[in-house]
């Protein structure tokens, strides 16, 4: 088998690079190691920046978000009852869109069906060969059967877990990594969001986050140990540290239910470069994870997307490989400023076990300060709401 | 004896305060440790805000500082050879004066033998008693005699290290500190400055400042050890290393020349709470530092001044004591912004020991943000040229 551009990782990621090209008839096929279910079952972010949507519209999926997803103009954040709205439409001119990952995957898939793209589910044993050669190619078990699939390039959007970005040589990778020392205890509940907007809410007790997927779906979070257990916080516990944690109308308004999903997820900044290497590109969580604080993970996969489309295009369209070959240095530029800013977001909301208590005031004095400088809100909302790719 | 407010320390916070008072009519008497030459010995900062420039006014002791002083628009900031202007007129609307502590000292001195207030140098033992009483008084020896005076009011302006804060009952008193693993060499030089503007320069290999004090006399710092001594560095390999931190056109076209003071001092974060007991109103270090990255130690003391000046007039002259009641508050919600920006430049721009690639990366990240980010340059602008009183 042959085809332009192999794409390994039937996530978001992989599936809108995979729209975008055929746009422009560009062929893809995508190497995806779990089932469609399986891709489909997982619970992710939900707030998507003006630049991802416009990058949804471009690959043709762009109705379902435009009526189910809801754009919200700011958002809260809160420190015990100090509380600071981000004005985004003041500030920074666009909105986010409220609209789960799980649905942006769904319509990407029904996209795919109906383009007749070709998608490989639970392969296994993927190997990249001759990334630095001219005809790269890659094998890999399906059905049982041995099969080799080569390309003229190879797409790396198979996550943090993945092959592709392992598949760069050790003296070539260089990595950069921050481990924060909690992890977020996240339920799914059918019930109506307890604000319009999302309350970041930082509290002596730690952080939380109240969210939601829309007007009947709330996503809640909470800052705990790394040793918690899901199953060891009942309902009731979680929705009773939950109230502690927000500002009081918050608390006195919340609509508690059964959790229909609880997590607990780490908490990681990770970096490696180069995002290019030879035949190779590495888009999103192959590359770089953020702290989920700021709600950047599938926004920043999705520049990377952008990037790396812009480069294919001009290179089958126009014979131009610049695009291509300033990928990794363009895509890593947008990529640190967005680590810099969930990195200082995590920072300031959360409570860190080695924080002393003037660290401690040094949060509270920023919060005040943000609450008092149009400045500070202003850096904030373009931050929130997407730096331009 | 007896007077209205007793000054503990004659340094520019006790100074500002005793000549302020006195345009109201209100009588003071200064105490100090050293003599007025060792005072007047010290080198210190040289960037004032503008609201300190405007009490320098109100003081009547602005004329030399409009004559001599300079004023900047703006500052540069710098990673090896990656610059960021920050324009203070188009940000923030106000420019920095420069003029040299010492000789702001200096001017409050002479306005004082003018105005024929009592300054008592060399004082020892000095110790504060019924601060939570009606009348407090204040004893100690000068020139051998055992002396006493009463008063209604104590202005603790005698720094880090003085008696002040420490006759604060420690069931009383919280403190909040933190020490940085590194220290400031500093030179004065009769040359030339490098550059009209001051230079922040973060590099690899440590962080420099290129400042000065007049067009003839400059002063520049690099970031050193805590182990280093003044005299293991020489003129030349001081120069060399400043050289190295600075961006290429400033190394190029450094005018070096002896140093005329060279010396070594730590950084440090440190506030105490509350910042009144009783009759005791802290000023300055006695109550606060912070590192001198962002120039920020004598201007929080103009703001302490500012704030107890105010209360004092107000209770003198209209019998409200509501500006006394709400010294300490008022004075520690804009000393904790400053001591959050004075943290904030001193981590962007150092070396620190303990660093990871990583957080090395979120430096320069922060950096390139600013560079493209008006938001971010306004908010590093305003609190530069100082934050309202």
């Amino acid at each position: 088998m042959r085809t332009q551009v192999l794409i390994i990782g039937g996530g978001p990621s992989g599936l809108l690079l995979s729209q975008l090209l055929a746009k422009d008839g560009i062929e893809s096929i995508i190497l995806e190691r779990q089932t469609r279910d399986h891709v489909l079952g997982r619970i992710r972010a939900g707030v998507l920046e003006q630049g991802m949507v416009e990058l949804m519209h471009e690959a043709g999926v762009g109705d379902r978000l435009d009526r189910e997803g809801f754009t919200h103009d700011g958002t809260i954040l809160s420190f015990d009852n100090d509380q600071v709205h981000i004005d985004f439409a003041r500030h920074a001119g666009k909105p986010v869109t409220i609209y789960g990952q799980t649905e942006v995957t769904r319509d990407l898939y029904q996209a795919r069906d109906a383009s007749g793209g070709t998608t490989l589910f639970k392969v296994e044993g993927v190997e990249l060969h001759g990334l630095d050669s001219d005809a790269p190619y890659v094998t890999f078990r399906h059905d049982g059967a041995d099969m080799r699939i080569d390309c003229d390039y190879i797409a790396g959007c198979d996550g943090f877990h993945g092959v592709s970005r392992k598949s760069i040589p050790d003296t070539v990778r260089r990595e950069y990594e921050k481990v924060y020392p909690f992890g977020w205890l996240g339920i799914l509940s059918e019930t109506p969001p307890v604000n319009d907007e999302l309350i970041y809410a930082s509290s002596t007790r730690g952080f939380a986050l109240c969210s939601m997927r829309n007007a009947k779906l709330s996503r809640y979070y909470i800052q705990c140990d790394l040793s918690d257990k899901p199953e060891s916080w009942s309902d009731t516990a979680f929705w009773d540290e939950l109230r502690r944690r927000i500002p009081e109308h918050a608390a006195d308004t919340l609509v508690t239910g059964p959790a229909i999903e609880k997590s607990i997820a780490p908490l990681r900044s990770f970096v490696s470069e180069p995002m290019r290497w030879g035949r190779l590109f590495l888009c999103g969580d192959a590359a770089h994870i953020v702290p989920p604080t700021g709600a950047k993970g599938l926004n920043s996969a999705a520049s990377d997307v952008f990037y790396l489309h812009r480069g294919l295009i001009q290179h089958y369209n126009e014979g131009d490989s610049v695009g291509l070959d300033t990928y990794s240095e363009k895509a890593l530029a947008r990529v640190w400023k967005v680590e810099r800013f969930s990195w200082w977001m995590t920072s300031l909301l959360h409570r860190f076990p080695e924080h002393s208590g003037f660290d401690l005031r040094m949060q509270q004095a920023e919060i005040s300060y943000l609450r008092e400088s149009e400045a500070a809100q202003a850096a904030l909302a373009q931050n929130y709401v997407g730096l331009p790719y």
